[in-house]
């Protein structure tokens, strides 16, 4: 036993790196009788009772620790007095330069000194004195009062000093109450608004009362295919002929012609051997990456640092080694990448358009760098399907424009991504989500992984609806080409007005408010004052301080829209005094919005791409020092007009003619 | 530091309690370059080269090690010669027995002997000479067909011992095809039958070629909901009014009225006070377990042996401590939990319908000890809402028949459950999942778990079908009641034909099989000359050896598919000569099946609640030798006939009366 208690000792590099110091940060502990002065940032209040501090979370993670404490709180859960002894010998060792006898007894018998090494943990870290959850809270709240001198015990709840409740249950309904309060003080309570989209009046929905009508500028239904009459007959008529529901598993009764038609389409749209239909994106980033991820052997995922949620989800499932890279930072990739072995399998996890401000991904250079290093390519569509591209494959289409016009989809960027995953529920205006990849790729993560295997196949009516609407976006480009002029009229009228956009190059338009009740104000009076729907972006979906307004633009936006829009902001801003463009500048610019020296990236829908660049530059000639004022409202009413419609409706039907 | 050291040796129970014999036994690593006699069952081929031993996977899942071996993995990657000097020490360190100069060193350097234990797992089990897959796969046969004399060398790839090739990068697509493999050898490769179940001819379905039909016996559709034409009637005007898709989260934009309608009639139907719907169950389990192991500090979760894999998967995904108990085994699950501390968090998952055998959990005896251990109880009633109860709540609801007939839930065991999860994809047919209990736990789950936070939200019509579906069924107990009577009259047949059903007291009609290959040729026989599909459930959906047909009736498999049905089946048993009930008996019996002591449960739907008592009385009374041959076939020819037809009718409009 001696050498295996060698190897351990040697194995564990955590405790080997770790200082006395860094450990005794990691344990003080507070607990509801320690008192109030000790607490440190690196505890958190449990409602268990007492505290949790980062060693003890580090070391429920550790398989072998995590095993051996839960062993441990069972046994001191019945016999702890028993144990009790050890409790001064092993708190010191673990708070590191506070030790008292731990150092001796450690030399004396080797099975007593692991035990108090365990019962130190345990007891310190894990099973302080038991209160129930609302006595802990008041004891908490109690001592925060002494400290601040405020009033923080909660109403009715007298603080009990150490009351001895050791063997009383969980309180599971305190638990809740705990969190939800936590939401409730760090604002990140989400609050639903009821809106209810209307197919015959969009881009318009009713609240709750049916009579109240609202403009909702902030859904994903980017091109309004939720009413697409096309999409609307196809579901319509599956459901007669197919009814409701699918009946079963993909295995189990649940494949049809529905689900293969749809993945036949996905498989066109994005010139791949074959697509993969699941419950949703998120459903499809998470089993995705965790089965591959898990599957193959010393896999690393690198992930870009603002990856959607179902993607970290995804990784962290897959249990394999993740590396971030900085947002967008191809150089920062490469380092990365650069410090791994070439034969270990990678995954680079990115997105082409992110959602929340908008920038795009590298693509064309990620998939240099996953040339060189040997890694998959993993690109979330998500926010691209439907809007990018000649047939709306997505950025990785657009990037080869011409290329995909021509119907000549090889060596192009879309063809050197690995994995294409994408939704069915914004741009398509339905439900589900799916990967697009070889068919081997695709037959493997069809035959592995349980979150598509185990679960019920989409409604008939749903698949037909979506693989309708991909296959009119992938014969129409009409719709993109207008949301993107929407888009650029609504960024304009903003810019004009000194309202902070956050800059990039796609259809999102983040509006920069920087607070998260101010920015939750702005949405509330948007919706109460001027029958406004755009729901506030607060933490954790952003970083507190970057709160926003999430604007939406889509071909149903017409003018009188943008106006109202841009009227309602504008007096908002002044109403709730919001930063202007130009008081960010002042204090020298904030992700984006008023930076001197930053270059606004071109949008990536180009003027020739939109067939509006001969109108433009007649515009731009025409007036008075070239201002570029009123630019695109001026084209969009010159199209509306009639007057120059033939170039731009002649370049969207040759944009979409090759499909 | 030193301390420090001892504290990580001191703190490893599982390096601590293994033995030299067992870590040896978890690290003889099978490479490329080993012998094939030195393969052992710990150890799977890794098609990145070489071996995964146990020991591995263990180390990799530490947060510790697996962190150290990502980086010597990198480190190795590109400087690998300079450690090569490790490795003997290293490899025999791990290899206990097979020790060279292990020990020595590990006593002259201690931050040398760190390293070269650290290279010991890498080289030996985790960085063996690295292959091409393809290579390496034909390393690997050659070596199997020597050992076995068989021909395994893959077509057109020749055995090329030891080639150099460090430096190669990892072969993706043969990874895909080594798993794929792997699939196709144990049989578990799932073919997918192409079935377009139609709604005007429900239960049967169209293949691939629209003029092919088949009688559809193993949906879970079980009640036709799917075809239901007030279901579809919701679901038309509601595409109508709303369009497709819901157009975004339920934060952003997709929270809408049919959202708020559906999941008051959930937290109803379950008289909980409240309910949140998912993408599906699947997303449901996973999320809800994820997120509640997850945040409550020291959660256990004490899970069903026979437990979904979705349930299988958030509880993986939570991180929290998972103790297996024996399934429906109340006093394995009571020694388990009086092993845990009382004022630990618990929670008990389990299912009410166990889909693929058909077995009912303990219900009542789980709450006892639930209550008794403080824990909370997770019941997943998938396969019974819609089925059981007098409003189809499930199988909780029906254990209080009575008491919820009188709209009286309080105190019944359905009020004991603390988490109800199930779907809107089967019996209520549609697509979906949910979970119902207090306002604040779902409100905490509403706010905590990704996979309900970053997911479109469902379709309005799918959402407006499914609360359509459940309401009908809160009115009407005439479908559940014909599921039940035609499950009985099919097991009643089979069980006259010695075909052997797995005995169980719900609506699943299991027949066993036994054989994998067998299975699938019953299941693809059937299709193919009887019109009939049955999808045959192998591995690893049910254990090697249990393969089995699982047949569904529904209210639409009157008595022409029944006799259909019934035929089929003999003729296969016949041709394929798969085992007969009286032949597992004579072999002693196997699960359930033939077994000599075995006492049938009876069914959860009584003859009372069924309104058969009368009438079956009678038919025994008046038949030869009181025999129940044809009994319930007897009983529904009544029905039909109108003779009994009052009583019945009479009782299940009771039944549902109330509601």
């Amino acid at each position: 036993m001696d050498s295996v208690l060698r190897q351990s000792k040697a194995m564990c590099p955590f405790m080997r790196k770790a200082t006395a110091a860094g450990l005794r940060a990691m344990t003080t502990a507070a607990t509801a009788t320690a008192t109030a002065t000790q607490v440190r940032p690196a505890i958190a209040p449990s409602p268990c009772g007492g505290a949790i501090s980062k060693l003890q979370v580090l070391a429920r993670r550790c398989p072998v620790m995590g095993k051996a404490m839960a062993v441990q709180s069972a046994r001191l859960g019945s016999n702890h007095h028993q144990h009790a002894g050890f409790h001064g010998a092993a708190t010191s060792t673990f708070a590191g330069h506070r030790e008292r006898s731990g150092k001796a007894r450690l030399h004396t018998s080797r099975s007593k000194d692991a035990r108090a090494v365990e019962d130190a943990l345990l007891d310190k870290v894990q099973l302080p004195p038991r209160l129930p959850l609302k006595q802990q809270q008041a004891a908490t709240s109690a001592a925060t009062a002494t400290a601040t001198g405020g009033a923080g015990v909660a109403p009715g709840v007298a603080p009990s000093p150490r009351p001895s409740t050791r063997g009383s249950k969980f309180d599971y309904e305190g638990f809740y109450e705990a969190e939800l309060d936590k939401k409730h003080k760090d604002k990140s309570y989400r609050y639903f608004n009821n809106i209810n989209r209307l197919a015959r009046e969009f881009p318009r929905a009713h609240m709750a009362n049916r009579e109240d009508r609202v403009d909702v500028w902030c859904a994903n239904d980017y091109l309004g295919m939720g009413r697409n009459p096309q999409v609307l007959r196809a579901m319509h008529d599956t459901l007669d002929e197919y009814g409701a529901g699918a009946g079963g598993t993909r295995n189990i009764s649940g494949h049809n012609r529905h689900a293969v038609e749809l993945e036949h389409t996905i498989a066109r749209l994005h010139a791949k051997e074959a697509g993969l239909v699941f419950s949703s994106c998120y459903v499809a980033n998470d089993a995705t990456l965790a089965t591959l991820g898990s599957k193959m052997p010393d896999c690393v995922i690198l992930s870009d640092s603002l990856n959607h949620a179902s993607m970290i989800q995804g990784i962290r499932h897959s249990g394999a080694r993740k590396i971030i890279f900085k947002h967008n930072d191809v150089h920062d990739l490469e380092q990365k990448l650069a410090s791994l072995p070439l034969h270990a399998p990678k995954i680079i996890a990115f997105e082409s358009v992110y959602s929340m401000c908008g920038s795009i991904g590298p693509i064309a250079e990620i998939c240099d760098l996953a040339e060189k290093y040997g890694a998959l390519t993993f690109l979330d569509e998500v926010h691209a399907v439907g809007m990018y591209g000649p047939h709306g494959a997505g950025v990785a289409e657009h990037l080869d424009f011409e290329a995909h016009v021509r119907g000549a989809p090889h060596d192009t960027i879309m063809d050197r991504i690995d994995i294409i995953t994408a939704t069915l529920g914004k741009a398509y205006g339905c439900v589900g989500g799916y990967i697009a990849g070889t068919a081997k790729l695709i037959d493997t993560v069809r035959s592995l992984a349980p979150g598509f295997i185990f679960t019920t196949t989409l409604p008939p009516a749903v698949m037909a609806g979506a693989r309708t609407a991909i296959e009119y976006q992938m014969d129409y480009g009409g719709d993109r080409r207008l949301q993107q002029l929407h888009t650029r009229a609504v960024k304009e009228a903003l810019g004009e007005r000194d309202i902070p956009v956050i800059p990039n190059p796609s259809h999102i338009i983040p509006v920069l408010v920087g607070n998260a009740e101010l920015a939750k104000k702005a949405s509330d009076k948007l919706l109460k004052d001027h029958d406004i729907y755009v729901q506030s972006i607060n933490y954790p979906t952003v970083p507190v301080g970057q709160e926003r307004l999430r604007i939406t633009p889509t071909p149903g936006h017409t003018k009188p829209y943008r106006d109202h829009l841009v009227a309602a902001i504008e007096s908002i801003w002044k109403e709730l005094g919001i930063k202007r463009t130009s008081e960010w500048a002042a204090e020298g610019g904030f992700i984006g919005v008023g930076e001197a020296n930053a270059v606004a990236e071109a949008p990536l829908w180009t003027n020739e791409q939109l067939g509006v660049a001969e109108a433009t530059r007649a515009i731009l000639a025409a007036s008075p020092g070239g201002s570029s004022r009123g630019l695109t409202e001026r084209l969009l009413e010159l199209e509306l007009e009639g007057s120059s419609a033939s170039a731009p409706a002649a370049a969207a039907a040759a944009a979409a003619g090759a499909a």
